[in-house]
């Protein structure tokens, strides 16, 4: 076991809304009860002023730090940044993280049981938002007490949440760190997402949605053999991999899984299918497609005007999927609004997954960045 | 009508081998008969020594330029490239294009007929390689009466026939334009061909390679919608597309084609299930993985030691399939074995697909370079 891990931890249950008071969605439409799965790490402070929120990703959940049981193999999606003494410093920070709605990891999404049916939504769920997202977060850290954020942090798709919670609720929102993310999706991002989503509903065991027991499989695990080729930089593929050959010295000339990168690709899909929902997969793709600052908040360099979050920005060099271009686009948005904004561009190979890969190179900066805030805050510096 | 289209063209087929004489592929096995199909454009000069081969690209055919019907809308996939005056041009040169082996478009391929069993090869159909499309291609070209071929010219998997030709019959190739190509499939080129391949074996209809009538055309549809997003810059992505939606001003909040980039690739995929065959899909992008110089000649600044061809070898700035380095890795070694290359960056947001768009921008430099050819040759500059 990883000495400074959070070790064991447990995941909560928060419940909330009912026909009565049900939540309601950026669509208009209506969903009750809502269940939000979540875990913490590290305690309140006396005013839970301490409180940092996790966001995860398209395929992440609220298990982002230690481990569920003493033998555990697998340790929280962000252990390396979440513990004593690391970037999310738990000695300092309450941490804490939820499964996104829509999710399959215990919040309230298309795989959960509808209370009248007693069957799944399946594709009667409806769509869900970035910003309905963290309108549930809100609820969450209401519920616990918390009347402002130390900290807001994610990548990619939990970048997203963030800017979205500094927009959404500038006041709840002290500083905010936003990783391997963009102020809207790239029309080639739709793209890949658009090729996920037809693989999954055009495999015959997707049933319009409504499938039982193991599903569309095959398409699942097209959907993120095709993920993960964008999630790494061609650099990395190339020196991992190259034309390598799995098991064999010479060319099969055959149809089998021959070369080293796809036996990588296999297994990766092979795995995610074993452990995320297809309809899932439907929902947090659309989320993540629907994300645009600028719809929501109008032009992107008077967006940000009413927040009052301290921003990092992070971007890593090789990533093709959120370009650097793309959260540079964030800072100068940032700077034309006057707001203060770090902003550190990563030389990484890894590209996209540098954002969970690059903890070592950028826990020291991030926890500079978190204490600095803190500082700041003692001085009367920031608001 | 294009005023400079070669007009009304036939295709022609050449068969050859037999049970006793049959093709030998490079896995060794054996393959008969064969059959070709072709389409030549301009006419041969006395000595028949004014042919240029075009070799296709991976969905590519037989029919490169002109018209098949009167009344037919759709042009040869390089009409912009060849005919009278064009960059190819048919006053002075015999062009000639033919569907390359493991096609499904008149040359044998896994949709032709087994002469024994009257049904088609599909999966029984053996592997084929590059260099059995270059073979294949020299059989038909000697039939032909050319004993050298004045330029061979292709794109992206064209490149590779190119590069192959110069290399195996070094003899027989006097200039070689080789666009958006490369000394090897990349992991991430074969990582894009493993889940497109996935798509197709993966769905029910592709029953083992022994479907019958539409076959797998969810699965190539998906393949090809991969394809898609692959050929085109983000850049380009961004401008031709963005977030603009197809046809509403507002978020339809379902799963609907609803982005217009979701609906080319849509459109793209559709058009192509209909045109193509899957098997023939799993075969093409078998080979393309396949290609690797160093696996077949060695060591990749010493492999060109033999050949005779001058070379252009053209890139396009935001290609990123086969990026403008491994184009200039190709420049690197042809020099290093001292022989005549000319290089040229295209700067393009058409990304992979402008060696088929930027035709205008390519053509006097393409003319220059194969007239070059015949001026040097004339005063005896080149073998």
């Amino acid at each position: 076991m990883d000495r400074k891990s959070v070790g064991l931890v447990q995941s909560h249950t928060y419940t909330f809304a009912d026909a009565d008071e049900p939540l309601v969605l950026e669509s208009g439409k209506t969903l009750a009860p809502v269940a939000v799965a979540y875990e913490t790490y590290g305690s309140p402070n006396a005013d839970r002023s301490n409180a940092v929120l996790i966001c995860h990703a398209l395929s992440g959940d609220a298990h982002a730090a230690g481990y569920h049981h003493p033998h555990d193999k697998h340790l929280g999606w962000w252990d390396g940044m979440i513990g004593p003494g690391k970037a999310f410093d738990t000695d300092r920070y309450w941490v804490i993280c939820s499964n996104a709605i829509g999710g399959c990891k215990g919040t309230t999404g298309p795989a959960s049981i509808h209370p009248k049916t007693g069957k799944a939504h399946g594709l009667d769920f409806p769509i869900v938002t970035i910003r309905d997202m963290v309108d549930v977060q809100q609820r969450l850290i209401t519920h616990l007490g918390i009347e402002r954020l130390y900290s807001v942090a994610g990548g990619s798709m939990g970048g997203f949440q963030v800017l979205e919670w500094a927009l959404r609720y500038p006041e709840k929102v002290r500083s905010a760190i936003c990783l391997a993310s963009s102020a809207r999706l790239s029309a080639q991002g739709i793209a890949f997402n658009a090729v996920g989503r037809n693989a999954i509903t055009k495999d015959s065991a997707w049933a319009e949605g409504h499938y039982e027991g193991d599903g569309p499989e095959n398409g699942l695990a097209i959907a993120r053999m095709v993920g993960h080729i964008t999630y790494l930089s061609e650099l990395l593929m190339d020196s991992k991999f190259g034309r390598r050959l799995q098991s064999a010295d010479r060319l099969s000339y055959d149809f089998s899984t021959e070369f080293a990168v796809e036996s990588y690709l296999n297994h990766k899909g092979n795995a995610f299918k074993r452990r995320f929902d297809a309809n899932s997969y439907l929902y947090m793709t659309k989320a993540m497609d629907y994300f645009d600052i600028e719809r929501s908040y109008g032009p992107l360099n008077r967006a940000f005007a009413d927040i009052q979050a301290r921003f990092m920005i992070v971007a890593y060099s090789t990533d093709w999927l959120f370009p650097s271009a793309q959260s540079k686009a964030l800072v100068h948005a940032l700077l034309a609004c006057n707001k203060d904004v770090s902003f550190i561009e990563v030389d990484s190979p890894y590209g996209h997954d540098a954002f969970l890969v690059e903890e070592d190179r950028l826990a020291q900066i991030m926890a500079a960045f978190l204490s600095g805030g803190e500082k700041a805050d003692v001085l009367g510096g920031h608001s």
